[in-house]
């Protein structure tokens, strides 16, 4: 079932055309993202943090599950609280604004069946509604103790030696990187945003993690959550970007096939 | 000595002023950004694909350790065996390159060495050099069989009733997701680089992971490697999108404090 919605060429079920873009614009945000980690009194107006985060939610994100949460941290007596918890940095205490990313391994579950109604809703062909029904629990139910991941492990491991097997994730530690990686993309879209917007960000993953999380207060604790990065966000300052980008020569990270 | 580098406010070191950017463009490229499944025959331009490594590789990373590898597959052979070894899936047999991004949780011990020969290079400040020369090693070192990262677990947990503590990576779990993260950040630059280019791509997580290593051959394996992602890209077709892009309610995903 699998193989059919992911390898059958469907007719055209629904057209968006590839618009064009300025490209130099974006090499520009690109170029110019740099982590800052002293900011300007100024504060960040509220749109353009509301936008960064509607530009996170746009991420591609693994089955369309959306495992992740975005905490904009505005009151005082917990914005104190999350520097402390930031190690009391620069780049936490003199920023505008606070934004926790949070990568979430449990909340699929309610996700796919959001999924699934609204596949349904719209008549989507069969094998996209038995990609959600059949593979998605098979993928991500790692069970009691992770006791149907160890099961899991053994078929993919026995199958694979004669077939082309997909492998991850089979553990709750595979949850763990699933649920970062789409987390990570949307960290990214909000700090180009920020960018483009003309304010400038800092991710942070020097911090307390349990003194992160309990910040947020007792309606967001959930199990299997995790904090991705602490994104700060503010104006730049003439002193924020404390020296040139460093990139080690390309040919170590770039190969050619 | 790690809190002086985070927490101190240096003076003006170097000066890179917050340029100006077209935000519309942004915004555009984020939202006709849509993972395509169906690609034209239209080969992309190889200048193309090499921007978008090149975007890649400005992405923020856990302390500039850049734990990541972009690796361009595009002999026919080896590409061939890669679009099997990601299930045969639409998104790779049409596309017309494909990028396999690999996190690494080795090549620190090499980046870390090139970032404390840089930064002495450049008279960085004394607390720059300590923070690479004392503080990475200790975050990132888990030793043999994950001993020190125990032993790191027993004092950050008891450390922590008391005191502010960074608590992560303290496993080899851990060092995976840590080096997923900023992969990820990166994959995401190559899929907006492309869009904005006036290319498309499909980030695939469906793919046999101990196959795709093989494919790269035996001179591009490395201990501690893993794939991240791999992205596919082309000129989208008319039937490339599925359909509309489905996001949950945003209340499930933002909240402010």
């Amino acid at each position: 079932m699998k193989d059919d919605i992911l390898t059958k060429i469907p007719d055209v079920l629904h057209e968006e055309p590839a618009i064009e873009i300025n490209e130099e614009e974006f090499d520009k945000t690109i170029r110019s993202r740099r982590s800052v980690r002293v900011y300007e009194k100024e504060k960040v107006p509220e749109k353009v943090i509301e936008k960064a985060i509607d530009h996170a939610l746009l991420a591609p994100n693994s089955s369309n599950l959306q495992p992740w949460r975005f905490v904009w941290v505005k009151s005082e007596p917990q914005k104190k609280q999350l520097i402390k918890a930031c190690l009391n940095q620069a780049a936490a205490r003199t920023a505008s604004d606070l934004i926790v990313v949070l990568a979430r391994t449990e909340n699929w579950r309610k996700t796919r069946e959001q999924m699934l109604n609204v596949l349904k809703e719209n008549n989507a062909p069969k094998g996209a509604l038995s990609y959600y029904e059949t593979i998605v629990p098979l993928a991500y139910n790692q069970g009691f103790l992770g006791v149907i991941g160890l099961i899991k492990r053994l078929v993919i491991f026995l199958r694979g030696f004669t077939k082309v097997t997909p492998r991850a994730p089979k553990s709750h530690a595979d949850m763990r990187v699933w649920a970062h990686k789409s987390a990570a993309l949307a960290c990214e879209n909000i700090m180009l945003s920020l960018r483009a917007q003309g304010y400038d960000s800092c991710p942070m993953e020097g911090f307390d993690e349990v003194r992160v999380l309990k910040c947020l207060g007792p309606n967001l604790q959930e199990k299997g959550q995790e904090v991705c990065m602490v994104i700060s966000a503010g104006k730049r300052a003439k002193n924020g970007v404390y020296g040139p980008q460093i990139r080690m020569p390309r040919e170590q990270f770039v190969s050619i096939l």
